[in-house]
């Protein structure tokens, strides 16, 4: 099925939270859009800078904001019509052209800022980033794996003040993989793109000048392979793996288990 | 070691988000204020009403906002001294009553909407919710079970737009436990809260009348019983099962795992 917003190609869209220019974040933010900018046309969000409201409200909702009915399709609506609000429009329109998405964040509470995530809950329209049809080929609902903005990869840049070993699969605050499955999986694989492993940066609060450059060169190296890399291997909702009803694993692959890691492929050594 | 905000016996601050009065959320945070406010000292914060701002910036850190230094300090420093802004003032004294801790919003995106989480990003400040200094007694951080909300019990209600199954622990879009982790322990645990187990109203989108009835009722029945219930056994870091330097789970308890639920307690009759 054709892509509802085929991207452009060698395009990419940086979208950066931090509230101030002068922080690691900011630093990697500049170093990085500069690299990246010599070989994409790179557009950029700084949702600070540029005030972005986060919060999903009667501006998302078109003409008539109180219309009984789903939120939801209210705001896709909106969107589609050319209704929403001029920010989330213009965030559309980068997204739409964007074949490389790029998030970048300071953790705060083991989560996305809330500006980040509410440029998910205004931007993420329905019949935008999603809808509710069945692809023609195959009869399958076009999420996970599929959708409005299929096509396209993303990479997450996270800058923490937790060490890895905190972060880390056994780590008190819990696997960071596993915190930021509701950005990677629950929002960016849900409407079709395509994962890349996480980017961390530990440490984030303590880099003295030598820790700081080590790290801006390890983001350089890593933008500039990009594109030999694979991305997480989440299932596919089209692949079968949730039989019958779409709802839940099936019972045969990886019986037992209930954490969030079933929903990525085994590596294929490994028994199903 | 003494509480550093010792909550009033009988108090409750219920934190409500939906940006429509007529919903589905709207009618159970009414419901279930009405009901409380009868046997308890009920506050409350609908968020959209009293149009909070969920973006953590200038505002939250005193009269420098520019000056050089940790994000964290400087707006716990602002709160301290009452140099915050007026809206995280409120909500902190607010919060510092309550022994008991509601917040009740729609799964938008697998996790809260934006201004739920950015009223933890404001409100959440070190010297208030926690700080870096070790329990006298114990020599051990407080944080995890212990910290400056200790003494309260939270119960977190979401309506989600999936069923049971889809949010079940094998289900498409990921244990609503394992979704929710950064908020219940990453959030609440860590500031020394107590969380009792998620109330969730599946398939919120599509209830008749009858269905809104249903879980009007079971609301109000699990508010009744809220006294009787324990709260989810997350491991206290106080307790000694992250040895040594604090990060990660001791390699005897639950080996070879690396799923979110190893931070809980098992059930006593289980191995470790």
């Amino acid at each position: 099925m054709p892509l509802a917003h085929p991207p452009v190609p060698g395009s990419a869209l940086w979208v950066h939270t931090h509230p101030r220019r002068e922080s690691l974040g900011g630093h990697l933010f500049r170093a990085g859009t500069e690299a990246l900018s010599r070989t994409r046309t790179l557009h950029t969000s700084d949702l600070y800078s540029q005030r972005f409201d986060p919060v999903f409200g009667p501006s998302d909702l078109g003409p008539d904001p109180d219309a009984p009915g789903n939120l939801a399709v209210q705001a896709g609506r909106a969107s589609q019509e050319g209704m929403a609000s001029p920010e989330v429009l213009a965030e559309q329109a980068k997204l739409a052209d964007a074949e490389l998405l790029i998030l970048q964040f300071p953790l705060w509470w083991y989560g996305p800022p809330a500006v980040l995530k509410g440029w998910i809950d205004r931007v993420f329209t329905e019949g935008f980033a999603y809808d509710g049809t069945l692809d023609p080929e195959s009869g399958m609902p076009r999420r996970y794996g599929d959708g409005g903005l299929a096509g396209r990869r993303a990479l997450v840049i996270v800058t923490a003040g937790d060490d890895s070993r905190t972060l880390g699969p056994r780590g008190l605050s819990g696997d960071l993989d596993a915190l930021l499955f509701p950005l990677t999986h629950g929002a960016l694989w849900y409407v079709g793109i395509d994962v890349l492993d996480l980017h961390v940066i530990h440490d984030a609060d303590g880099l003295d000048a030598e820790g700081v450059g080590r790290e801006t060169e390890r983001l350089l190296t890593r933008l500039d392979g990009l594109a030999g890399e694979q991305p997480i291997p989440y299932r596919r909702l089209r692949d079968g793996d949730y039989p019958h009803d779409l709802r839940a694993l099936d019972p045969v692959l990886l019986p037992g288990r209930s954490d969030l890691e079933i929903h990525r492929e085994p590596a294929p050594h490994l028994a199903r």
